[in-house]
């Protein structure tokens, strides 16, 4: 043995090479967040997480167990770096339309709707390359790109001049959240998908129409997706069009899973397929066996009013705790659909990074509008999760939150 | 509706942007040995691919059903990006010896051992970062890896004067697979792990020590890993060193859990967490309970030699067959473990690339040796599977790659 080296001991590290760059730019909010649970006594209004009690936890597994029992070299052996060709055939007759024609071709399955977000960097971005985005936006997409020194171009939706042409010309690709976007729980409406859709297709650029809440809507019927608007173009082909749709089991049946989806022309499919091989080579079987009989029992479908019937309620009991305790601090839109209230400070300068930790120390957390900005300059807002918190923990958050506030006021006077 | 834009339609889509440059240098030779298994009659030698018979598919059934309804929160919802805790403890526990100190802060679970190459490739690569690495290497790793475009420096443990502290000085990572090498299915001997440790502490370059075949071991009782060797010189402290060892259950159980894990030290761990975060969140719980119950149930276990014994007698038939087939063609060593044997050709001018289009229409598929090297260039060689058929079809299989070197020949001459 060789114990006796002179020349380093492992207790003295002091000579590692360096982390790649973007690791010093990076935060752990999202890190925070998924631990936020553990802390004792802690409202978590903070995560983008699913009530638990929704998990329709005896179905699974016994679907988890005649899956493997009934499909062994399905879910237990290597499978196709695409997906299961089963999975991918029900989730291409799921999204199909009168206008929008689908094939097993146009679908690729990925582990957890974030990993479309990583691939589609891959695929699509050099160093410093340039995405068009809304702004603010989703935390995960900011750091599934971070790796690419990425540069941003905010698409302005609101702005009485925003052109959609000159927002999507010469950008890699745009990304969207047009169903109750993360943070805002915006909703993009009927004349800017099309406006967008337009666009995309006159300039090639690639649109990402990301969709893990399309099925949360609890006002209103869903508008038509991005891609379908797409679809119409073709002609009865089937689809070759700029949109990138992307979707999630995880709000709709369980994250646990990580089954999520990529629906594109074949082209994007094949390079986003090469950078899957690189990334963890197939889904597992496993769990893309379980989500199809999810599909096929009708799990999913029975589950999706269930959902929405428990979150609704839950969305109006924070508004109405906000109403009652936060009216004068915070301005905020009832959002029609999605997870979150996007709650703005009226007062400019308040500064919402200051207010976490008296959040937390006054046992609530919440999430500071700096993270889901590429800046990080914007802290006049909190995004607030509903979907987590029965009602009444919804009020006693709030109840804490106010307190927060106060505190903050009074420090600051 | 918008369908009569003029400005462009779905089916003439000329501008789109550019995919990322590497893409255009990738090869879907992996993706063609998964896609193998569909056309009839081939004799599959080409994949990495497990027995399928050795998967406990009842066990495992059961193990999922109890996973889900014994542990809905575990299974279903989120986790820490990190892993089940109970999942990192029994890893840490598992590859802890009285020299190597392991704790659940040396240990992050990964969708795959392919996650763990993605990931280290996001920490430490800068675009055209340095690599040392064995060659010919796994296909998955420089897959992983192209993303970043790399260069390589090539360890040549074999030469008579090779310098380790050479060899992994500036370097930004050191990459081993010294149990069984893929695809040479060669053994790093002790003396060379020694060394390599020792200048990885030297230098302080971060060792990858990939083991994915470390219980596949036929003849004799496996060497001391390295991390242990680099544990030996912390005295007895938590493991700080700068081995990052990379194992999975692929071989072990079954290839479609899809679970992984590296072990290294806590800054290391830390920083693939960074990059895990935006690459899939975490990996799924439903997978990773049925891993932690197969470790603690003594399943995995209890596998090991029947996998072993499998293993043995179909890597002594196509040892065998070899022999009375190919002798004249290629020269190979028996390997000691792993999956493969590595055949060279005697005629240096031999193609093997221009071999693989004859084996498969000769019904047998095997993997050309230039997809091993990074610059694509060395194509003398062939890796052939023997975990996969059983001996009549791995010496059906040779027959038939006899046939395809005789007719190669005869073509040439």
């Amino acid at each position: 043995m060789n114990d006796a080296s002179p020349i380093r001991s492992a207790s003295a590290p002091a000579t590692r090479p360096a982390f790649a760059r973007w690791l010093a730019t990076t935060n752990d909010v999202t890190r925070t967040f998924l631990s936020a649970g553990r802390i004792p006594g802690l409202i978590n209004m903070a995560g983008g997480l699913p009530a638990p009690e929704t998990y329709p936890a005896a179905e699974l597994a016994a679907l988890a167990q005649q899956a493997i029992a009934q499909h062994p070299q399905d879910t237990l052996g290597y499978g196709p770096i695409e997906g299961l060709p089963d999975l991918r055939d029900a989730l291409a007759a799921r999204f199909s339309t009168p206008t929008l024609r689908l094939s097993r071709d146009n679908v690729l399955i990925t582990t957890s709707g974030m990993q479309g977000l990583d691939l589609i960097g891959k695929v699509l971005l050099e160093q410093g390359g340039l995405i068009a985005g809304q702004f603010p936006t989703y935390l995960g997409a900011l750091d599934a790109w971070k790796p690419h020194s990425p540069r941003f171009r905010n698409l302005r939706f609101d702005e009485p001049d925003f052109d959609p042409l000159a927002a999507l010309a010469g950008a890699q690709f745009a990304y969207t959240v047009p169903n109750f976007s993360n943070p805002t729980g915006r909703l993009v409406g009927l004349p800017m998908r099309h406006a967008l859709v337009d666009a995309a297709h006159a300039t090639g650029t690639w649109l990402v129409e990301d969709d893990p809440y399309g099925t949360l809507h609890y006002d209103a019927a869903p508008l038509p997706r991005m891609i379908e608007l797409s679809g119409l173009k073709g002609h009865g082909a089937s689809y070759d069009g700029p949109i990138v749709y992307m979707g999630t089991l995880s709000k709709e049946i369980a994250p646990g899973l990580r089954i999520g989806w990529v629906i594109a022309a074949p082209e994007m499919i094949g390079a986003l397929t090469m950078a899957k091989q690189g990334s963890d080579m197939c889904t597992s079987g496993v769990t893309q066996r379980i989500a199809l009989a999810a599909l096929e029992s009708g799990l999913v479908e029975r589950m999706q009013p269930v959902i929405v019937n428990l979150y609704r309620e839950r969305r109006d009991a924070l508004c109405t705790a906000l109403a009652e305790h936060l009216e004068d601090w915070f301005a905020w839109e009832v959002p029609v659909g999605g997870m979150f209230v996007w709650a703005v400070a009226r007062d400019p300068l308040l500064d919402t990074d200051r207010l976490l930790p008296l959040a937390i120390e006054a046992g609530v957390c919440i999430t500071p509008s700096s993270v889901f900005d590429a800046s990080g300059q914007y802290r006049r807002a909190i995004r607030i999760n509903f979907t987590l918190n029965p009602p009444d923990r919804l009020a006693e958050g709030v109840r804490r939150l106010a307190g927060a506030v106060q505190m903050m006021s009074r420090q600051r006077s």
